[in-house]
């Protein structure tokens, strides 16, 4: 069970700590497209009892990062650009909806639409990729 | 020890549940400068083995937030941008350092430099702000 | 034929002497959807002999304000990340597609996609909207 | 006066026909600081009797260009934010003035502050900065 390489995305979140750690639910990764859904826990919330920008963030960028990885090379996250429409609380369960937009060479761009309940959008994020030449590390014991 | 109407920053970490359960410390607050730390934990790893972007995210995000709720009216994130410039992993303690970029009538830009040892930066960060007429939190019983 | 209230983009574009001198042509002009067109001239050349970016921004942010003017209160640019994915140069034509990515309040987002021949992408936009109280200004003798 | 090779900015702008067009003057041109003024003309007002921001963008573009090809590799534009925070008019004399916010392998991440009189900021942008491996072009007939 060691040693064979896979599809990035796949081996990428076998690993994953942070998105498993926030309770993260990878409902569909294909490359180019993903979704992810996350519960807002008490210990999200911000001084203002709102979820905190850095999780909605996170979520987005895990999508992002399922979604960029659709090969045996690592792409990384070189940056993104997010906005906040609406603010969220504890207990809502937001999904993060991926999409590729472009890609040309080494560079990607990708979409990410965060929503809460009835499809109500609480943020936008655009990602921007880079792909590397580093192999995706293979898979491990668990 | 309650409802007495405190400056904006203060209040807000005071409650801020999210930055507390991250560890971060704040070690500087004042309006439109702020410097809090973190240190990178095993929890916070994607799958590559380098710290999240969302946790990078957040620590940015938590100084801007600092530096911008300087007055007695919520000021919120309405948006950032982040560039990721080199990775960070477990144990490594990450200083985030926000500064007043400008202010204009409710709009404001901040800038986050995230750094790590020896000053190396690790991420650049622009948040955008937009000021609120809702009264900060009043202090609740702790 | 004056002071007659007007759509947004309809009375903003008759006035609008900057799209004009560069020569973008309007082919479709919807709420939230725009297609407008620019020939690179020369005079639009930077000094590696490519379409200076502020002339591929220029018809992208042409784009984003017609597809957002699309009522009958002025909206204007809060702000805008643009990515340069592939130069142009003297005589390629160019085309700006927008379309509405949300609204939330009186906040929009809205992405540009500018192509040349083949659909090939050379650059992407996000545009970040802020609808105002202020009436388009009428309808004015030509 | 042909074929030496040249520090990027000199070589890049000698050669500039846009921002010549634009009648942009250069101020000040060192590695990682520019200063560029342009003075807005009739023909860069937007629908709106204010400037488009195509003719902003365009000058924080060439300011950012200048400061960033500091070597005889040609630096592109991967891509800017930028924020809009006051109106401009025709006959207003902009300034925008560039500084480097930090370098990192090939990425830079330069700063451009767009001034109108008695230094009230106008716009805000920020470009990343892309270093290749092409020379910087020499120089040419005059």
């Amino acid at each position: 069970m060691t040693g064979s390489p896979a599809v990035g995305s796949e081996a990428m979140m076998r690993r994953d700590r942070a998105s498993a750690s926030l309770g993260m639910i990878v409902h569909r990764s294909e490359p180019g497209h993903s979704v992810v859904t996350m519960v807002v826990r008490d210990d999200m919330l911000n001084g203002f009892d709102v979820t905190h920008g850095g999780f909605i963030f996170a979520l987005a960028d895990t999508a992002f990062a399922i979604a960029c990885n659709d090969s045996h090379r690592v792409t990384l996250a070189a940056g993104a650009d997010i906005t906040f429409l609406k603010p969220t609380t504890s207990g809502q369960n937001l999904t993060a909806t991926a999409l590729l937009r472009v890609k040309s060479g080494r560079s990607g761009i990708y979409d990410v639409r965060v929503t809460v309940d009835n499809d109500v959008t609480v943020a936008e994020f655009r990602g921007r990729s880079r792909t590397t030449n580093l192999p995706v590390p293979a898979r491990t014991h668990l």
